[in-house]
């Protein structure tokens, strides 16, 4: 069970300092989750990941459950033995990856997810070249859907994602819940926002670990759905809370959705935004109070070539440019990481422009570095009253 | 320059314990020599090849010259400050890549030279889909060629290959030779020797820096021509010496000839076996007095899943079988190298079937680390007289 204890609030926004307790160690909040879907950071050894400065992960409940399976992991001693990560851990709850196959098609996320299990040929491009995707079935219990590995049938509901989390053994998991699509009608969300409480109750009956389970608020872009949920969510037992789905694509969207809704939640819980923290959204999110998120953009990016760096007036690099071959700077001039500390980017654009894998992992290692290393100062500005 | 002494000998066979001193650093012989084809490790950063013991690393001159070119290299402070890697460096003289651009049709050496381009479609496979490879001309200058890269008309012989590498800087470097085709008659070694003893000459002649130049000496599968070449290149006054080419394909015929041959080299200089260092052929070569090899076999085969073990019974795995995800024993159970103290079997397997780029590394971090230790083992043995 996780301990979460607010140290110190800010007096300008909702912005908070804490000191979030596992198991496993002791998270400082606001905090940067990286994401290692497959139970690795890609790219990089779980090492590294510390010397990152990350504190915890969170892995991904649907990939890891098709592959290779949360039979094998709780064989090999959980997740953190599997991944040799002895730090905190999160599961996510597998529902945006399932309820994603059903949308995917309308938003092209077919190309992401296709990425995501490694280029390879899927069922899911075959599936998604007829007319409708034929994917999904939702019920009142769950969803059907077919593996992205081998076409099978399969099911995930609350029931079926709370024992998958269960044999993974995370830290922190997440409540099954409707991730609905970005284009959804008021309607839709508020029928699928009655699947998502309904679920989130099995699941608290569910569980019998001493995991910690974070219930999560869903709600679309509709502010008074958003509180609704938030409301329904703060009644229940819940260690913690996930906040999930889309806010309309704008940031004052999101922000005034957050402003309104957060206070909904108990105060004493930790909040946790699911797949959201590119940098400029990271100071936003935090003045809303809230203490960690997930993010793929420090690794993500960095498999394109892309560093982020802390120049005013360059926010990112391409070291794919050819121009960065004459270039002896490190990546970053003020960053400490042991990336910027040892090679220039006349190196790291060489290794790229040959299709060296070590460009990728040391783009890598100083994305999260440099992420980490943003939201630790943020720390500091909280607790110096500066933020 | 380099000092170099031989500190023990055999009573039993040729092999001696050395030390290998150069500015960058000391080498103790017998010693492997990684490959750094293109200014790095595949997979690993130069501070964790240093952690795989390795003492000296070779990059590749014809790779470097096309891509990113010796002048961006020079003017980044050479190649050591070029990819961090401060110990002892060698380049090869970029023969032997030139001419398998001639034999390569003949021996589908096409495939490996397109994987050592990142996979990328190139200009030789173009050429070779004709009936004839007219990529290459030799005269007695050197060898005109195609860029791999971007078809460009180039030109490499002695000069040529003795300006760049003074540019990359390396510790050792190489005299350029022709490498003749596996399948290539004595008439034809016989004159390309000739060649190759003009071109050590004028590779002497060209030196400009401090850096220890090696001869080399060829001669095929034919024992009086390879006797013929060490007495000319012994001759010569080099800083050690390399042995290239083709063998005739027979472990015993390559013992046979190192072991009439290597004798009429000077025996106080070292002596680099190119491009030869497979487990079994380790101990044969050193036993002929070799002191150093370079090999592509521990990093090439990690990037295909396999790992080398000191199992008596078994001498590598294949970590993409299916059966290893049930395996919770580390690669190598008496190995005491980073990735098998602190990852398993399954775990490696997982990754390598999610087409996990983490798995290569960790993969190429054990077989460097292995072989490594291996030659350790050696040179431990002859200091104690058990070798």
């Amino acid at each position: 069970m996780i301990e979460f204890k607010v140290q110190k609030k800010s007096k300008k926004s909702k912005a908070r300092l804490g000191i979030l307790k596992t198991k496993h160690g002791i998270v400082e909040t606001p905090c940067l989750v990286p994401v290692a879907t497959q139970a690795v950071v890609k790219t990089l050894d779980s090492k590294e990941v510390k010397e990152t400065g990350s504190q915890i992960l969170i892995a991904n409940t649907f990939h890891l459950h098709l592959r290779p399976g949360e039979e094998l992991i709780k064989k090999s001693g959980g997740l953190h033995n599997f991944m040799n990560w002895q730090g905190p851990l999160m599961t996510d709850s597998g529902g945006f990856q399932v309820f994603s196959l059903g949308f995917g098609r309308d938003f092209k996320i077919n190309k992401i997810l296709k990425q995501s299990i490694g280029g390879k040929e899927s069922v899911l491009t075959k599936v998604l070249s007829g007319n409708q995707p034929k994917l999904l079935k939702i019920t009142e219990d769950g969803v059907y859907f077919k593996s992205l590995i081998d076409g099978s049938d399969l099911f995930l509901g609350p029931k079926e994602s709370i024992k998958i989390q269960e044999k993974l053994g995370a830290d922190i998991i997440f409540a099954f819940d409707e991730c609905p699509p970005p284009n959804a009608s008021y309607e839709y969300i508020k029928n699928s926002l009655e699947k998502t409480h309904k679920w989130a109750k099995t699941c608290q009956k569910e569980r019998k670990t001493k995991q910690s389970l974070f219930g999560i608020v869903q709600g679309g872009k509709y502010s008074d759905l958003r509180i609704e949920s938030a409301k329904y969510i703060s009644s229940l037992d819940f260690d913690g809370y996930g906040i999930g789905g889309e806010f309309g694509g704008d940031k004052k969207n999101m922000t005034g959705i957050l402003n309104k809704s957060i206070s909904f939640l108990q105060e004493k819980k930790p909040r946790h935004l699911l797949g959201i923290g590119r940098l400029e959204d990271i100071g936003l999110i935090i003045n809303q109070g809230i203490d960690t998120f997930d993010c793929t953009i420090p690794t993500h990016y960095a498999r394109r070539g892309i560093a982020f760096i802390g120049n005013k007036s360059e926010q990112s690099l391409d070291l794919n440019k050819k121009k960065f071959l004459l270039d002896k700077n490190p990546l970053d001039k003020k960053c400490k990481c042991f990336v910027c500390q040892n090679y220039k980017r006349n190196y790291i654009c060489h290794l790229l422009r040959a299709k060296e894998i070590t460009a990728l992992k040391l783009l890598t290692f100083h994305n999260l570095y440099f992420f980490n290393n943003f939201v630790n100062k943020i720390r500091q500005d909280i607790k110096q009253g500066k933020f």
